[in-house]
């Protein structure tokens, strides 16, 4: 199975340190999304959408490892429990605000990516879809840990 | 880029009609992820999580195509406006609800996938992290079309 990069997510991070963890942490930071010409006509109707979800590929993660130190916590666990990038697939998720669409390029906020990562895929963010109230999201509630930003824990060579 | 199956997913749909088109239509239905003997150990701590992302490949679905008539409307859309599967990359995205964990058995709720569907990754669904209020959700907030439940329009060879 073969993917194939779709476009390009150009941000303000060219390095591992010191990026936006997840998108509810990124608020002012935004960037692009450089969609490829052959793909700008499945933009259209994309604008309605105050928010999408970006797939695409964690090209400078480390290898799999099957149980992490996530930044938000102090303890290990196992990496399907995380959103870190050194998975078995390195498939990178993050629904960012959709600002404007222009042509095949998309301005968006909120963006928790690396300059220069590879655009699987969009999909539009619906709230009959994706918006679903949990009571448990296990460690990620139990945690108290401040932090926002990433280190280079999860990038290059295994740690 | 190449991308691995890392399990199998398993539930009662063998066939790309009447399979519901999201979780949030499949109250009802439940099934199995079974996960690759070596990335059992990735699962630890899963059990905490209400909901869990499913990363897919959407094996049996039709080659890409730029505007798509999406089951929950009469209107053609772009694409990327859509959760069609007939998709560049052809990745699924799913949140069911973690019933229980038994080994690296996964029992899961809400789930609109097709049986057999190769497993790419699966990520914990964090109020925290993925829940956004948003206000505006383009054609998908504008339809009244009460389609739950899918036919083979994606599927199969190109139509």
């Amino acid at each position: 199975m073969e993917v194939k990069a779709i476009g390009t997510i150009h941000s303000p991070f060219q390095n591992a340190s010191g990026v936006p963890i997840q998108p509810a942490f990124a608020e002012g930071a935004e960037g692009t999304v450089e969609v490829a010409p052959e793909y700008a006509e499945a933009l259209a109707d994309l604008a309605g959408f105050e928010r999408i979800w970006l797939l695409y590929w964690f090209d400078r993660a480390a290898p799999f490892k099957a149980r992490v130190k996530p930044y938000l916590d102090d303890q290990a666990h196992g990496l399907f429990a995380t959103r870190a990038p050194a998975r078995p697939n390195p498939i990178g998720l993050s629904c960012v605000k959709l600002l404007s669409v222009e042509g095949a390029t998309l301005h968006v906020g909120g963006i928790d990516i690396l300059d220069g990562t590879p655009l699987l895929d969009i999909k539009p963010y619906a709230r009959r879809f994706d918006h679903f109230e949990v009571t448990r999201s296990g460690w990620i509630d139990a945690t108290h840990k401040g932090i926002t930003k990433s280190d280079d824990r999860f990038f290059g060579a295994p740690g």
